[in-house]
């Protein structure tokens, strides 16, 4: 990526014990070869939609219009669904707020992910229904949580507003075809966009399913795309695995578990704003790897918070885990530590410092530890964190993950086994049911 | 727990290949009398601190008096302070605002954990400043991390407010005798509370770090403190390490990872309000344990979300997990999908149901599900979430913690990797001041 400058502290020749040999490192790199002419292929025949999206630009026309209309009639703006249907938007929508109020005229997000019946109550309580419009994603359209979410909104807003105001308040992203989504959304008259039926849910954020969101929040979807275009370009034109980021990356995780049975995958980006976008990545790397008895597990932390947290057992437990830190340059950014109220001899190192100064002491600090400690780490550092960088933040790791899947041989589009679960949800309701009526 | 009914299914007689060997399970129990008989001689010859905090009610009136006079003051209550002097006062707070707003009358509480320098911008620019209140809590008074958080609010309730409402509008924590955030607080006449130098910060929850949050936020601390007396209590009086549950709970951490290498544990809550007390339990875990190239990795998990973004790892990935699932009952709660709007065939299962009753449903299937797959699993199912039950998870799983460091032959008090770190931001600071001044 162009815009971002990437360090690899995972090899043995510099990291000693703990490290990845350099030989059996490009062994994998190589076996990545037949994968990444794979995708050039399914990219020319445009049989993996995922890979067209990037370049993509006549679909945003609707993506805005709706936007707009959202960001015009409402103050709050409820996005119901899960995992894939919610992290992408999510992760990109937290670039334009972070937890604390979203942009001057936009309003505020609530992705609602669970089916906790507190959490639902007290958001349902706390809206003003009448200025609150929902989105509603399930690619399937049965999902059994979001359905319940759905219907239990479409009755409140009922009673609140009138049946009448139903049609004009809820937006529903779901994949043509018969399902019940569908059918229920299209006789209550609301508004139903497509769900390309050819990308599944962890690797939709470029889709409208990630961007409608983002442009509710006030960002701008072409320019997630750009970035997005830049890094699957990039990685398709070179002539050689060892110039493909992406590349370079499933192979040292891939190397390290196969070499080193380092199984654990730890992404901590020093930006909050990047919290959700560790949400983002963890089912990404965990859904598409996690199956047949292999994968890495993927977890999700945060800088500076976690080395109070987490880093002693980072540094100082077993050699099970990879680090991948993902920076941001905050010098000079923020506000000053007064030199008068900090005019104490312990703190002369503080007295005038920004906390983005404290902030990049922090993480450079942190990576020199790691390498210090022989633990493999990596080090994206971002030159600016805005709407191109995030698509392009995306687009590596889809990449890295669908690379990885091919080196572990396994299928990075499919999740089986968590099939058996959703059935065996049904059933218990359906057979609670019998029993009490 | 008496309120809590705990389920174990860890054991390769009932688990199949996987599970843990029973002989081998009670060997580690057995080890552990050593270790309780050592917390009841701590407790009697008040040692160890913390085990007094549970049956302490004397310092609860100027918690209380504290607690009232901030809510008198303030809409903003925002706390700095990062790792053990932030994550128990927001996990026992999130009973009473789950990320939808105060209870009534309460405050709005802020946790600011981090440095990043746009979340800082963001929060200070959206603040009613003169109806803010800050907590700020540093053990040792040195932490750079929240020296920075403080000097830098100083500066902007100074600049808005005036010097003179400085004293009134900050209150400290931080352990007697002198230290830099003691010394400035002190010069600017702001009110110090004393944190106990015998309690580290991951288990100072239940002294005033966690308790003072708590009862600004409108819980009762008293309550707290009761629950985790009755596990204290029930731990300490028992004739053998066969009836303690925590001493169960360690004996099958250790015994998994040293008879099956099975070296992360997941736990995941089925409830909102508890994902905090995720984050808590995984620093506890992680820096009690992680040291001398052991202890094993702690991963926070929310149910029903994660069944859409880790379950198929969990099912399908490595053995190399336990689970630890939190439930709380809740057929019947929430709000009821319309028997009407659900009338499509495709969803009998769900109308007339509550949202409840799907939580409920999932967390039995999911739990049914991580057994059938040969995944170490044990459930909390908790009969209510109060503050008492809190307090009771939380002394459950601070004497887990303590009895595994025994069984792993660490100390699970200190915590030495991370110095380094620190001390390598002290000097990057003070050298990139020398070569810019």
């Amino acid at each position: 990526m162009p815009y971002v400058h990437l360090t690899t502290n995972c090899f043995a020749d510099f990291l000693g014990a703990g490290g990845l040999d350099r030989t059996y490192f490009e062994l994998m790199l190589e076996r990545t070869r037949a994968a990444l002419e794979d995708l050039r292929a399914k990219r020319a025949d445009a049989s993996l939609p995922l890979l067209a999206l990037p370049a993509a630009r006549d679909d945003l026309d609707s993506v805005m219009a709706v936007a707009a209309d959202f960001r015009d009639r409402f103050d709050h703006v409820v996005v119901l669904g899960t995992g894939g249907s919610s992290l992408g938007g999510r992760s990109i929508s937290a670039l334009a707020d972070g937890g604390f109020g979203p942009r001057s005229g936009a309003p505020r997000l609530w992705f609602m992910d669970n089916v906790d019946p507190h959490s639902f109550d007290a958001l349902l309580a706390g809206l003003e229904l009448s200025r609150t419009g929902f989105l509603v994603i399930s690619k399937s359209g049965t999902t059994a949580e979001t359905l319940t979410q759905f219907l239990i909104c479409t009755e409140a807003v009922r009673s609140a507003q009138g049946e009448a105001e139903l049609s004009s308040r809820f937006t529903i992203i779901t994949e043509p075809g018969d399902n019940a989504l569908r059918r229920i959304a299209g006789r209550l008259g609301m508004a139903i966009l497509d769900h390309d039926p050819g990308i599944g849910g962890r690797y939709s954020a470029l889709s409208l399913v990630g961007l409608l969101p983002a442009a509710i929040a006030g960002l701008d979807p072409a320019a997630v795309r750009a970035g997005a275009a830049e890094v699957l370009d990039a990685a398709l034109a070179a002539d050689a695995p060892d110039k493909v980021e992406p590349a370079i990356g499933a192979a040292i995780a891939v190397g390290l578990l196969r070499e080193q049975k380092i199984a654990t995958t730890v992404l901590m980006p020093y930006v909050d704003r990047l919290a959700d976008f560790g949400l983002w990545f963890r089912q990404l790397w965990a859904e598409s790897l996690g199956k047949n008895g292999t994968g890495t597990t993927p977890i999700r932390a945060l800088g500076t918070v976690d080395q109070h947290s987490q880093l002693q057992l980072y540094l100082d437990g077993p050699h099970d885990k990879m680090f991948t830190l993902i920076m941001l340059g905050c010098a000079d950014a923020g506000a000053r530590v007064p030199e008068d109220l900090a005019g104490d001899a312990s703190l002369s190192y503080l007295a005038g410092r920004t906390m983005g100064d404290l902030m990049e002491a922090e993480q450079s600090a942190t990576a020199s530890t790691l390498v210090a400690n022989h633990r493999p780490t990596r080090i994206f550092r971002l030159a600016a964190l805005d709407e191109r960088v995030m698509g392009g933040l995306m687009m590596h790791f889809m990449l890295e993950t669908i690379l990885a899947a091919h080196l572990l041989g396994v299928d990075p589009f499919d999740q089986p086994a968590v099939e058996h679960g959703k059935e065996l949800t049904r059933h218990r309701l359906a057979g609670e049911r019998e029993t009490t009526s």
